[in-house]
Order: C-alpha cells, then sequence, then structure tokens
C-alpha cells in the first residue's frame, strides 16, 4: 500500500489558507487546542489520513462501529474581511517511527502546498516538569519577522527554551515546510507534563486567536480545565495520606507524577 | 523481494464469498476457530502468503520435512441454496511490525477483493483478566445494520468493551477492509487471555455459523477445550500448594498466570 | 542504495552447482564448517555480497587495511567424475532485521538460481544446553526422498527436533528456496550453545562431504577443537574454584555459561 | 519523500576535493575536528543534507529561529600551489538506524563523486576507558599505500586496535568509498570516551593538516580543551569526595564515568 493514503472528503478552494497542527503529545495540549479550535470554528471535514506508520488499530465508538485510526484534515472559510480560511490537521497519533513522521508529514505538506497553504502554526506543549499556575506561550518560529510579529501578541522568546528543540510533528511540520517555501511559528503551551492540560491549550487559543484574527468562546474549554483540577486535587489529598508516613526520610511526596492521559 | 508474496493454488470462481479470518492472537481464540471452521467444512487450499514481515523462519513436520512460516487462503463452497461461499485466512504469524501489519492486511484485501470479497468476519479473542466460564461474544462492526443483525444473532456490544479498540489484523482487516468497500464484523470471544481457549473460540463459532446459515459440529472443540481444562487445573493446583506457606501475607495464588501457548 | 548488493568477481560457467551456505549462527557451526569446506577445497571467490541489512562497520585487518562486512560467494569446480561443482556462501553476518534476512537470502538465491543451483544445504548448530560428546547431526528437509538419502549418510531426523522450527538463514535459504524450485536440506551439528564448536562442525562436514562426494582433510579442524577444548577446560577448572563455597546451597557450577564466540 | 534530500546551496568547481567527514560520535572527536577545520579554513556552505533517517526534530537557536536537523557540506578552495581543494561533512546526527546510516552515506559519496572526490578521511575518536594524557592517533585505511604514508605523517597503526572494526560513519564512508573506487583512512583520536575531548579532536587535525599539506591556528581549541579539563577536574573532585567514606572497599572512585556530551 501507499506509505500514506489521503482521502479527499470535500472540493474546496480556499483563500490562501494558514494551516493549523494539533496532534498528540506533551499535556495532549496541541490536540486539544486544534480539536477546541476545530469544534468552535465549526470546521468542516476535507480530508482522512491513513498510514502504516500509523499504529494498526481500530477504535470501537460506544455505538460499536469501528473506525481505522487517522489523522484528519478540516476547513473552516473565514468571512470576507479576514484575511485567510483556515485548515485544521487533527488526529488519533503522530507517526510511531522517525521514518513515519517524516513521511507522513512530508505528504501532508504537499497536499496542503496544492491546497494554497504558504503559512503553518504548530500548537504543542511545553513540559515544564512542575505545576504551572499561569501558563505563558512560548515560541519558536521559521524567520525573524515571525519572532517579532509573535512577541507582540504575547508570546514568549525564551534563550534557553527549548533547549533540545522540538521533537515530533510541532517540529517538523516547520522544518520540512521550509522546504515547501513554507514560514511558521510553533507555539507551545507550558504545562507541568503530568496531565492532559486544557489550561495550557486555551492559552495557546488565545495567542492563535489574536494572530489570525479569530474570535473563540472559551466557556467549554474552561469547564474541562476545572474538571481536570478537581481530579488532580483528588490525586494530589489521595497521595499526600500516602505519604505522610515516610515523609521525613522519604522522596516527598510523588503527587506530580500521576498522568492522566 | 516483494513485500508480501501470494501464491495462488486453485483457480476457482466464488459465489458471494465471505472473508473470515483468524490468526494468532490473545488466547488464539481467532485462529482456533478459523482452523476448526476450515477443518469441519474441509475447506480447500486457494493461496499462500509469504511475507518479510514474517519472522525469518521455516517449521519442521515430524516427517522432517521444512515448511515456510505463511498464512494461508482456503475456499468452501456452499450449498446452492445458501448466500455464500467462504473464504477462511489462517495461519502462522501475524505481520511483527505496525507496517507489516498494513501490508500485508491491504494486500490480501486487495486479492480477496478481486475474488470477489464484500464481507469480512474477523474472529478473536477478549482478554478480561479473569477465568471466564461462560464465554459472552462481543461485537464491533463497520455499519449500524451489522451492529443489529449481530444483536440477533447474540452477540454483545457493550458501551465500554473493547476500551482501546482493536489492535492488530482482526481490527485492520475491518477498518482498512472499508477503504475496499467491505463491511464486516469483530467476534470476539471472552477468554482469561491466559490459556489458549477453545472453549471461547467454539462461541465465537456458534455465532459465525448462525450468521453464515453454515452447520458446524462441535465435538472436537469441546474435546480439545476440556484437555485444556484438565492442564489448568494441574497448573492451579501445584500452584496453590507452592503459594500456601506465604498465603496470608503474599499477593495471592497466581494461578491465573501460567500462559499455555 | 540497492537493499543487497552482489559484486561479482569471476565470471564462472559451473556444472550443476550444489550451494553450501554456512553463516554466522548457534555455536558458529554452520560458519565453520563453510570457511573450512573453502579453504580445504581451495574455493575461489565468486562475488561479494555488501547490504544496508548488515551492521554499518568495516573492518580493520592486522594491517591497518579497512574491509567493509559482508557476505561471500566462492565455487569449487570439481572433478569431471563427480556429479556437482560447489558454492559456498559465507560471511560475517546474517541480516540483522527479519526483513533484511528475507531480502538477503532471496537476492542470493537469484543470484544463484541464475549459475544454475537447484539444490541447497544449509549447516548450522543445534543448541542442546548441555555438553555434547559426541555430536550427532540432525537433519530437515524440502522433501521425503531427501529425508530418506540423508538418513543414510548418517543425518538423524528427530520427531521432536527441532521443536520451534529453524529461524534465520539456515532455514530461510530452504523456505524461499522452494519458492525458486530448488531442494534442499539443513545439516545441523549438536553443540552446547556455549563456546564455538569446531567437533560439532566437523560432524556436520563429515555428512556433507559423504553426500556431495568430496574427499576432506579434518587435520586442522581437529587441531582447532582440541584448543577450544582446552580453553572451555580452563574456565571450568576456574569456575570450580569460584562456586565451591557456595556449592551445598548454590545453584551449582555454571561451567557451562561461558560463551566464547 | 526522498530517503535522502541534498539541497544544493552553491554550484562550484573543485579541483581534486578531499572530503573529510566528521561527524557525532565517540568523544564528539570527529565532530568537533571537522567543525574546527571547517571554521579555521573559512569553507562556505555547499550542500544540506535532509533525511527520514535522522530524528524528526528541529533545533531553536537563541534568536528563536527553528531548523531542521541536518548534515551539511562546506567547501574549502586551497590556493593553486596545493593539490585538493577540500569538501567537509559536519552535521547534527548520524542516521539513527543502520540502514540509514548506509543510504546516507551511500547518497552523499554518490553526490561527491559527482564534484570529482576520489579520497576520503573520516575523523573519529577512539575510546580507551581511561583518560589519556597525550591522545595518539590511530589510523585505519583502504590501501597498502595509505598506511605507509600516514605512518609517516605519525598515525600509529596499531596490530589490535580497533580491535571490533569501526562502527558508523566513519567506517562506512571508507567502505562503501570503495565501492566509489575511492582510497581513504580513517583518523582516530585517542579519548577516553567520557568527555567531549578537544586535545583529542587536535591531534587528529595535527595529523591531517600535515597530510592535506594545509596550516591549522589550534588556539581557539586549545582554549576550548581547557576549559573541559576545568569542567572534568572539577566533577573528578566532587566524585573524590563522595566517594570517600566507601574507598576502602567499594569499587573506588567513578570519576571517569561522568559523560560531558
Amino acid at each position: 500500500m501507499e506509505d500514506v493514503v489521503i482521502r479527499t472528503l470535500d472540493k474546496v478552494t480556499l483563500r490562501d489558507p494558514i494551516l493549523v497542527e494539533g496532534l498528540p503529545g506533551v499535556g495532549n495540549v496541541g490536540k486539544l487546542a486544534a480539536d477546541y479550535l476545530k469544534e468552535q470554528l465549526g470546521a468542516k471535514p476535507l480530508a482522512t489520513i491513513y498510514s502504516k506508520f500509523f499504529p494498526p488499530q481500530v477504535y470501537v465508538g460506544e455505538d460499536g462501529i469501528i473506525r481505522l485510526v487517522s489523522n484528519d484534515l478540516s476547513y473552516w472559510k473565514a468571512a470576507p474581511s479576514a484575511p485567510h480560511d483556515v485548515l485544521i490537521l487533527g488526529g488519533d497519533y503522530q507517526g510511531i517511527s522517525p521514518e513515519g513522521q517524516y513521511e507522513i508529514t512530508e505528504r501532508v505538506l504537499d497536499y496542503c502546498h496544492g491546497l494554497g497553504v504558504r503559512e503553518v502554526f504548530t500548537l504543542a506543549g511545553f513540559a515544564q516538569g512542575r505545576v504551572v499556575e499561569e501558563p505563558r506561550v512560548l515560541g519558536a518560529a521559521t524567520a525573524r519577522d515571525r519572532v517579532e510579529s509573535l512577541k507582540k501578541a504575547g508570546v514568549v522568546f525564551s534563550r534557553n527554551d527549548p533547549g533540545g528543540g522540538l521533537i515530533g510533528a510541532s517540529g517538523l511540520f516547520l522544518g520540512l515546510g521550509r522546504l515547501f517555501g513554507m514560514e511558521g511559528a510553533c507555539l507551545m503551551g507550558e504545562t507541568s507534563g503530568y496531565f492532559v492540560d486544557p489550561r495550557s491549550a486555551e492559552a495557546v487559543l488565545k495567542v492563535l486567536g489574536r494572530v489570525l484574527e479569530v474570535e473563540i468562546d472559551f466557556t467549554a474549554l474552561e469547564t474541562k480545565a476545572k474538571e481536570i483540577d478537581r481530579i488532580a486535587q483528588k490525586i494530589h489529598e489521595a497521595e499526600q495520606r500516602t505519604s505522610e508516613p515516610s515523609a521525613p526520610s522519604g522522596p516527598g511526596p510523588r503527587e506530580d507524577l500521576g498522568y492522566i492521559g
């Protein structure tokens, strides 16, 4: 079979579209943000992406219907006054091997290039290894002018973060995008790395909304954030109780190690 | 070499054939069921499938003759009154890498599509992690009408199981089958996951027999089930004895951890 | 690059040639036997095989000259009275991935088929997990007539050995060879599995010599066998001394665990 | 995508160019040496090499600008009196799978062959497992005349080192280079294997400078070497203090286990 199979579901002409990528990763920040954006904009299905570089797996819905794991592209046509239509890439998995990551990214970029995409935003989480009360949004970009304009939108460019660079789709869509003549940036919401983090996704989307000149209602995302807070708090309390007897000599409470994926 | 090599052994014309897949997996339920069906129907060899995605291995028979590991397709011509001929896919292994799983499944589906297959049943085990006295058959399907008709045949569609979806050939034959325009369902026999489970295979085949309108004699399978019961019982007893001294404080008897593959 | 590169060093016409394969494996029996046969026959270089499925490695000789790891084919022209010329496949490694094993074997078989090969002998060790004083030669073959003729040459066909079949080149050259219309057999010298075993290689070569009607002088191989015996004996003694204090309660001397590769 | 993508940045005609390879590896000796040579010669960018066999990663500079991981070729035009122009291959990574190593090396060699390269020097570290005060430069070459001429340049050809051969790019560029009709040698600076080792890189470059008839100023490299010495010394002292209580019976100070990559 072809390494990557892209099935087009709808034929559309887009006006200077911008690609927004958000796939599973640290704190699931990128995926949460992309899925929420898709939902709030009412973006429509454009194409489904299957690949032998995804796990050999189907999901089963509550209705008993199976669905092969995939990535998917949705599109949103902006008002005539707005500068850009938007393409959103979401999905179940990133490619599970390094080669797979390259192959999938390159094929999706090629497809999007054909639709007129010349600018890419990738959304991700940035693991700080500690609870982050008010997540900042860190940035990395393909060119100096993007760095400057994102700084004005509130993005933090830190000299040392991310030290080891970006690994996975959020980096590769920018790095390979350059070979297609695309510019772009990665928006990374700070997160502990231990929990799915809707609050970090919200911070990322607020910046993105400003940059894309798109209005987003955050009510539902904030509800989800509070729910996660409540679960985290319960785990914290349970572990506090468990670790008390050994607290004086032990390595201290490990409340922050529980990962709710 | 070609990634997947399919050697046709017999040229046949089949009447609206249904593909039944049963390869090694949880409790070996799928393979046991497919092999037993093949035997009981007297299905004939149609094609042998070799692949570099199987282990580099030959089996040696009791007569000293070697045989390269493979999957194989058999066919059964139904009585003129019955609606469908049947193709059965069995074999030694599933593909040993994710890419291999995709490649083999896609090639076999393509081959079967050429033979007229438009409907697929995949047979599998569903590990419950505890001894299951009377295994139910859980289902997942490609479309709502299949869900409804299988419910009538006694299949259980559970809202939460299988939670993580289906991994491997049993899922992929359905998921990729959809890309070939095939419909189908997976029949999963409940099993402990610790033993080869002919009883679960029998439960699966009973449903399949009803759906395919095929009569199956279960005597030999029941004999095999009793034999496994006896072995399991012995292991249970042996481990009871071993674990007795530490029973009050230890994690309890581990009788359910022995896996007879 | 091509997955497998075969460089022909010499153009020859061979008379009904038989391929003898002996690559690194259990007790290095196959490689020892093939290398010794090559040396004793004075076989000449025919082709070198490079592949990206070998490790990315060069060897450095004592003279400081590098050599890329490879397999190699040598040929021996038999006397006109003898029925077959002989091709010998030896080398540094088997393919290091399952796919690589298939690719390399298939390409070498294709090349050898072009040279007229219709019969293959693969040489291997069979690990018994204990010291073997007088190694038998176990067999597996592609057809009944080969089983019978090898029994007459002293080969043992055991109902239960090798139980799990043959893994690696020794099995694959026979299994894939069948797809090229080749017949053949595997000759497995019993060995402990803990040492390089020239004595087992000698047992294998004695059978092969009878079958190929080739005279082989075993003096040098017997010298090597005695040398290994001496090393094994020393390790045995050293470990006896080490394990003495704990002998009553410990797991006993582990003299057989030292592997001299 | 293509397995290996080479983007040419500059069109040049080179005079009998020699390829010098130095990629990350033991003690980072090869990379340090190649990068320093490039800097000192003022070599200019010739081509960038991307590959799906590198990690799916981008680096982020201090200015927030991303860069896809790559290898890169630079060129230096020698004075008309000197015999050879020089090509330098450096980069972030070697291929991360064995197949990847072969594919990348073969494509780069093919590209360089097109530029006229017939001679290759690969630079590497040779791990001695102990602190090396005055690193020797060990050698391995493709032909006897290279061994002789390198001995005159101070390279040590040891009968036993490197015993297991060379693994990775430094070996493969020579081994595969032979298939392109290229000759060459590997220069290995002795190093502990525990630290990045500019002193070993300097030893390697001194030999290379002699062979290529190129003047190199080592001031900056010596400054770097002293800096590493200072860090190593601090780690040594810290570990001395830590290990003192257990020194009489313990395995001794572990100062040499800290690896500063």
